[in-house]
């Protein structure tokens, strides 16, 4: 029974708003009124209304959001469990998942697709108009007009603010570091033709995003899949037990808010990774190109953040967070740089001169970090949005993931469920989505399914 | 003894040219008085003059050019002979072949060098201006400023423009057709990786780009050199004998003004070649990123222009003849396409949108014919202004290339002279200049040298 006269006033507070958020009057994402609103609707202090939220914080019922405020994080009673990760058994690869993505991409161009499984931000994300001035500086600042080429390793001036940006995950980067490649797939082919020979085992989570996958199988690699968490991140020792039986040669780990799962590996554990990378000297081609769209107050750090020997190739680019069309990528390949640039002059010469000097100019003026401050908010509110329409109208019996970053959710279905005759049921009603069998050579998922929540804007 | 009063008067003046060239008081490059002028200065009729410059031309001592005149094009008495074509020998490689182009190479960027060994054209040979026009175009008329993903196999207008442009060799190709690529290396890499497999030999002209040698080995390939002529291309015998003795599985030849021979297959070879390759069903990559560079009245052909079989895969770009720093090629890869395509997918998703839109527009409003014209005199001229310095400046024993498109001169030095060391000499002066060695696993070319024209002009 309750003793309301015994409690303090910042609990009666804190224990209403509960109600509010259980019956769902507060809808998971809503923003809650102010502090001081608060303070003076309840007739309360500001003293009292913040600790009435920081009790329902500490909860996790309520969360803030960087110069925003608060939001409603979740809902105790039908909030839904989180998706298995599944144990791996031994790897058959049917051939038939090739097939599997062509069907669902096949139907992108589709006029009027309503498209949950495009893998970029919704233009509307985008900063349009403030790139092309920075298109236009780039031709009229430039020799040439851009016309000539870029130099190999990359623009000069791109380098130094890319080395700039790894700041932020503590990074030590220098612009000689940085070789830029045109998108981050580029990146991750020079990469792994830089640590590994035909024939090679690479290491890659479990589920990961398919285009990692057919990307090693078509440099005439093998791939070992690593059980990861959807909290945790990859599984340690799980992986150096699969270090020590196969020969794995290198890692290609998505450690912060990878696709599909969405998990990001707390910063300890990428540290403890490292250690274990290093003991094998084992490297590792991390892609982090999800890494700056956090919905929390903190960029997560990376492994290259803790890397001391060169071991870790880092991996990233801008099509996720500013400009897909661009095609501007870029790796810092620690020990491996000089092959990397190498192999970067054989295959690709230089890369397109006009967006690196565009991108340079758009990171100097700080219209990045401005636009990604903007952009992180609305990606967060997207994935409380699309969340709450999964719980309004998908069956109760799903699980969903809960990123803390990136744009995918991933729903695991009831275990009888066969997704991809779902998504080809969806495609049938102008609908994409990705089954989950896509994201990995093991079958476990073939009830699940990834929905992307930045190509279409839910609006309220 | 010459009898002159029996002599047409026609010939009376066609020999005193002669004499005039001969003791080059007309130099190779020059330009000869029109048709008209000759005829008022001589006091002799329009139709004489012309035949006059006629029987020259027949002699090979002078040429026209295109909407520009006559030209002085040889010199019978200095004129040096050809670049020797080796017969070849099994292929030793050192490996050190790597390091030559890295020690040529890695001064490119130096401030004031002048550069004999850059492939491609001085910026003043392009359209720069004019070029940034269709780039304001481009974002302009494009949804999004084109900050979105571009159509993976390449923006349609674009496809439309290279299929329009490949009727000028005699192509039947479709929009649907043609894969649009981050430059012709990239064409090359997707249709390599198309028809080969790990471990596969690829037959390649010798001497060849040495580029396309070290992407051909970075692909886990073995390269096998076919002899190579300067006038008529590879020596179709030797490569039928090679088909039948190793079990080669594609062959990769630049059958128009191939680097670093200048050689254009005539066309009729090109139509034998094919034939060849039919009825071995040995697929062949062409690359004819030099095709559109001719010096004469017409295009030549590809081999591409006689395949009705889908086993040429052709490959160019637009970094030689327009802008190098936009980073677009492309390829029809027959029927290979769908393979292509898919790999296209992996590995680059889709190439950059804005340089895409710009050129496919300077191609619609007819600006990229215009220039080519304009271009195509100016590197016919420095051909010629580079072959009259080095007859002046070298020594008199060298044989020198006579290409009739593209933008190098291959020279063939006194056997003793080994022209690694040559080049490093030169790098001392700030000069840069390409050794034969670096173009042939064969260490035939140690006394060969390569030097482009197009990067430096001569002005007369």
């Amino acid at each position: 029974m309750k003793t309301v006269h015994k409690k303090h006033k910042y609990l009666q507070i804190a224990e209403k708003i509960e109600e509010l958020i259980n019956d769902e009057t507060l809808k998971i994402g809503e923003k809650l009124p102010s502090i001081r609103t608060v303070s003076t609707e309840q007739g309360i202090s500001m003293g009292t209304a913040f600790q009435a939220y920081y009790n329902l914080e500490a909860k996790g019922l309520i969360e803030t959001r960087p110069k925003s405020g608060y939001y409603v994080r979740l809902n105790n009673v039908r909030f839904p469990s989180l998706p298995k990760a599944h144990p791996l058994e031994p790897i058959v690869n049917e051939g038939s998942v090739q097939e599997m993505i062509d069907a669902v991409f096949k139907h992108l161009g589709t006029k009027d697709l309503i498209n949950f499984s495009i893998g970029s931000p919704s233009m509307t994300l985008l900063p349009v108009a403030k790139l092309t001035k920075s298109i236009v500086h780039a031709f009229r600042s430039s020799p040439h007009n851009c016309i000539a080429y870029e130099d190999i390793q990359g623009n000069p001036e791109l380098r130094k603010q890319i080395a700039k940006l790894s700041f932020n995950w503590g990074g030590r980067t220098k612009p000689d570091d940085v070789v830029v490649t045109s998108g981050c797939m580029k990146a991750l082919v020079m990469c792994l033709k830089a640590v590994t020979n035909i024939g090679d085992v690479v290491a890659i989570e479990s589920p990961t995003f398919f285009g990692i996958f057919q990307l090693i199988q078509s440099l005439g690699l093998k791939t070992i899949e690593i059980t990861t968490d959807p909290f945790e991140g990859i599984d340690l020792k799980y992986l150096e037990k699969t270090i020590k039986k196969f020969k794995v040669k290198a890692c290609v780990f998505v450690t912060n808010f990878n696709n599909p799962l969405g998990s990001c590996m707390p910063d300890n554990k990428k540290k403890e990774l490292v250690e274990v990378l290093a003991k094998y000297q084992l490297p590792l081609i991390e892609d982090d190109i999800y890494g700056e769209l956090y919905y929390g107050k903190q960029r997560p750090k990376t492994c290259k953040s803790y890397d001391t020997e060169g071991l870790v190739l880092y991996c990233s680019s801008f099509s996720k967070s500013l400009a897909p069309g661009y095609r501007v990528g870029w790796c810092i390949p620690g020990k491996f740089t000089d092959k990397v640039k190498q192999l970067k002059q054989i295959h690709t010469v230089a890369s397109t001169t006009i967006t690196q000097v565009a991108i340079a100019h758009f990171l100097q003026i700080g219209r990045f970090e401005y636009h990604l401050r903007s952009l992180r908010k609305s990606l967060h509110t997207q994935c409380f949005r699309y969340t709450q329409a999964i719980l309004a109208y998908f069956p109760k019996d799903i699980k969903v993931s809960r990123p803390k970053g990136g744009f995918v959710l991933w729903i695991e279905l009831h275990v009888n469920v066969n997704s991809f005759d779902l998504c080809q049921r969806a495609i049938r009603q102008g609908i994409s989505i990705a089954p989950g069998r896509i994201f990995s050579a093991d079958e476990k998922y073939r009830n699940y399914l990834r929905i992307a929540i930045a190509g279409l804007m839910i609006r309220t």
